[in-house]
């Protein structure tokens, strides 16, 4: 313990990071017996079969463009020896994988019955015409797209590149250490999002941004890219307003194309959107009730599994009422019904895909007064995965005991950093702190769920961060720990805004997630904190000082890091900051009314200002 | 008095201004009746005579590439008619403006016997080839000057737009609105600076801007630009390291032509800079002690005044001890001695100019212990100006009686807002609020002390602000009341930083003099405010407050208008702000520390990061 004494020596900060997935691997020199991935401007070219499972040829076409962005030519794709060294990329179970494999040039082991495994790795004379190479190696179609992904990651492209507008970092010379590298295999098998309530923030950008009513393929495609960038592989689609499967035919195909699987939420049985059922609601026989409306329910459910038979798409079954709404009737009639619609469901699946029930994964929502049924006995078949939720605090609300965690369907967690419903929707702004989030989610996968981990996440935006944690901690949860938790924002900050910003830009993240923990914007009111006790005072210019914080190292910053940070890091600051204060003001201008203070013109002047100023701020 | 129920209508602000000078006579139209000043992009010509008394044809080159500032094209000088508007420009007494006098296009009265007084005119067919002209007349050199300047603000050009790097508004077309203006006679007579203590801050910036290690005339002709385009007319040059009339025999002569009345600081006799007795001290006798040393003090003095014979500058009487401290001795040998030395300095005036002594204005500065010899009766001829001045802490210490202010020469008063001495020297930031300043100087005013103002600037950067209000209370002290004092303050910031800034940045402004009024930054210490009562956190709390508004304006301000923002309101109050929060920090980190907290480390933390923060600001 120190007592300071002005004026004492310039800190030094020393921290200690978690590695990142192969950290420092890449740098900019050329040095001998390294890997060169582009060379004075120039990217090495890439080896590869157009042939190779779908999606795979995307994500190479991708890769090329990356590295145009960060040396200004695209990489060129070569279907042969090119004489100098290579990128070869590409799955197991293709020709030119297997070719390698068998040259000895890959170990076997390493991707045979692998999940979703790449192995990268640097060999020499792979063949003939190629003097060295490095080898991007999918265990399956998914594997190779991740470890097509990390390259772009490891080359200076961060998956929010295009959401958040992160400049990719500029190289003109650029190699890798010769090494094998994998990042082993997901200890969740899907990891996703949901898009909820996308009007009218998304369904607005979308218009203006694709020129589309609804979300079209062309957008889902830049949804399903972030997903593979950040090793994700599912989607619970926008069903506001929206209807995946039926606004867009191609949506469905460049999902399949892709190697993302569908999903429907929670209250949407059958892969079929919501929005099928309430624009078509008189041809079904108009009432969502399965035991007034059976047959024509069941003919809404078989053209769902139809339509998704030839794909990876996860099936919800079950019913929740209409519109997301709890089911009228007794427990008792209600746990009666579900068990014929499961069986009925199951039936339909069976009849769809010509196999039996149990081969096609399923999910059953335990999400609110569902939990109930379950808890009064209701069971589903084993083969069906439960999906638990938490109590939309981010609090997990039920966690499954050892005998419970034997089932084979096993288990799922839906979990919300954007909230629709009581008390009051949280849709604004992150309010989930970083450390709740990782406590709730270590003790979900301490639990043994992990089937499938869907992320509520509204309209995408501003919810970054956390995304990014969330699909970081659905890969490998373990690797986090209470010591090194921050480390993660901190390589998060320095992916984003570079090296020199990181660690203040991490402690801000940190803080900011922190604060804004402390209650919603939307539940905010001037009864939240006590003025008395300079409470208020105090909340209010903590986020006062955090924004001039913010807005001190955004002035450092090159503008081409601006925009980036000004989204990841300064607008929920500063809109926060703004509602307090605003709030604040008008604490104060009640109390100063009731003792009949004319100062109180003036806090009311400052809630008019607040007021407006959250106007312009968004 | 309002009670506020969110959420109310935005605030609809309605400012009251005071007038600007003739505010409002120029805008962008070019529509009948109005004489054009720019037409598409290309300025009226200037007609003018060379031979104009000296400083106006200066002035005149100044204002064509102001014209060039706000359109791309410098005006031209032309010697005759053109035969489109022109603008004439020339003082009364030059064949140019007595013709059009005789003509009846100039008023007589209006300009005759006039001190400093220009007169702005439209008016038809000044002469054969000129269909109409806008004149500029002076009633005497400084009155023209003035006058030209004027035209520069009416166009656009701020008088800080070297000084503070303000952005020129730019202009394609512009016209004024018919009519005769002038600004009157300024209320005291001479009006200006004191540079003081000019390194390391001001020498360092010399030397790489101009490339000398002393103040010369190319630095000091931009200094006197500035003073006259704030219609001051008098200058204290720096006198620390440097020796203005010994640096650089051009000093002198280009005060001299630009009509800048010099003098010098109050413990610098007879128009000598203290380096010259400081580097030759010993070429005179090496005793600065008059009763010791007469005859080569004398002779020190006759050199002076043989320099300064022709000039119009203010001759300062009397005498300090050595490098302005006090006299040694008794008060009363001090005020015998006192006494002789006055008859011997006029003696030496009188030889020198071979005039009467009262005819060459002079003046004798009651600073410190010099003003107890008057108290004790000590007195100077009557037509010696007697400066008086304030305590350091911005009170005047002394106003004359009714009696008192009889006398022919008059009263001044020597100014500080930068101050060197005890308790402790105030030369970092602006720290006068500007209600104080206006106070004692109206009170100045009001008892009569109207013959010279002189402001100590130190460094003349960061105090644009005070420079700015001084000058013009020193015009016209009367125009500015306690309604209507602000109004200035966003007259200022207005000219800076454009119509839609003002209201803000003037408020920031002003609240940034009250902050730092409350204790200068060189005496602020932990213990300054009591931690306790929260005392501490509040103040703290406030700069932070302050300095996250000046960022947000900041950041919407264009990108041309920034620097000046910065140099003018920003960097103050980051300063500051940052200052606060160290000693904040380590009030806290003392008393933890005390209490044997180990949290007390954190605050140590935050007073280095403070420490290096201000490193980085600076």
């Amino acid at each position: 313990m120190r007592k300071i004494l002005l004026l004492v020596c310039v800190l030094c900060c020393v921290v200690s990071l978690r590695a990142m997935d192969h950290e420092g691997i890449v740098d900019e020199t050329l040095a001998d017996g390294r890997f060169p991935l582009i060379v004075a401007g120039r990217p090495t070219p890439v080896l590869a079969d157009e042939t190779d499972f779908p999606g795979v040829p995307r994500a190479i076409r991708t890769l090329l463009k990356d590295f145009g962005r960060v040396c200004g030519t695209d990489a060129v794709w070569e279907t042969s020896p090119a004489g100098g060294p290579m990128i070869i990329v590409g799955t197991y179970g293709t020709p030119l994988i297997d070719r390698l494999v068998r040259k000895g040039k890959l170990d076997k082991k390493s991707l045979q019955g692998k999940r979703e495994k790449y192995v990268m790795t640097v060999v020499d004379a792979p063949m003939d015409g190629v003097p060295e190479a490095l080898v991007i190696a999918g265990s399956d179609r998914r594997g190779t797209m991740y470890g097509i992904y990390e390259l772009s990651e490891q080359i200076g492209v961060s998956p929010w590149y295009f959401w958040a507008d992160v400049p990719p970092v500029q190289h003109r010379d650029l190699s890798m250490a010769r090494g094998t590298y994998t990042a082993g295999e997901p200890a969740v098998r899907y990891r996703g999002l949901f898009l909820n309530d996308e009007a009218p923030c998304l369904t607005t950008w979308v218009k203006n941004h694709y020129g589309t009513d609804f979300g079209g393929h062309a957008f889902y495609a830049d949804v399903f890219e972030l997903i593979l960038r950040l090793r994700g592989n599912f989607l619970w689609p926008a069903m506001w307003g929206w209807a995946f499967y039926a606004d867009d035919p191609e949506n469905s195909a460049v999902a399949d194309e892709m190697g993302i699987v569908m999903g429907t939420s929670h209250h949407e049985p059958m892969a079929r959107n919501h929005q099928e059922w309430t624009r078509n609601r008189q041809a079904y026989g108009g009432v969502w009730d399965y035991t007034q409306n059976k047959t024509e329910l069941q003919r809404f459910f078989r053209e769902g599994m139809e339509r998704a038979r030839n794909t990876e798409d996860l099936i919800t079954i079950g019913m929740r009422g209409d519109g997301d709404e709890a089911l009228q009737g007794s427990t008792a009639d209600n746990i009666r019904m579900m068990e014929s619609l499961f069986a009925d469901q199951r039936r339909i699946i069976r009849e769809v895909t010509g196999r039996p029930a149990e081969q096609r994964p399923q999910v059953w929502a335990l999400y609110k007064e569902v939990q109930s049924y379950y808890e009064e006995g209701l069971r589903v078949p084993d083969d069906v995965t439960i999906l638990l939720s938490d109590d939309n605090w981010g609090d997990t609300r039920w966690l499954p005991g050892a005998a419970e965690r034997q089932r084979t369907g096993g288990w799922g967690m839906y979990y919300h950093v954007d909230y629709v419903g009581a008390p009051r929707n949280s849709k604004w702004l992150n309010v989930t702190p970083i450390q709740h989030m990782w406590d709730q989610l270590r003790l979900t996968y301490d639990y043994g769920v992990d089937r499938l981990w869907v992320l509520n996440v509204g309209d995408l935006k501003p919810m970054e961060y956390p995304i990014d944690l969330f699909m970081d901690m659905a890969w490998n949860p373990q690797a986090f720990t209470a010591e090194n938790l921050l480390d993660h924002t901190l390589r998060f900050c320095r992916q984003q805004f570079g090296e020199a910003a990181a660690p203040e830009a991490a402690r801000i993240l940190n803080l900011s997630c922190k604060y804004s923990g402390r209650v919603t914007a939307e539940m905010l009111d001037r009864n939240t904190y006590d003025l008395e006790s300079g409470e208020w005072r105090r909340v209010a210019d903590d986020y006062v000082r955090l924004e001039v914080e913010a807005l001190r190292q955004y002035l450092t910053l090159p503008e081409s890091v601006r925009d980036a940070y000004r989204q990841l890091v300064l607008f929920p600051v500063q809109a926060l900051a703004n509602v307090y204060d605003m709030y604040y003001a008008q604490a104060m201008n009640h109390k100063l009314y009731a003792a009949g203070l004319p100062e109180a013109d003036l806090w009311a002047d400052r809630v008019e200002r607040d007021f407006a100023r959250d106007k312009e701020l968004s």
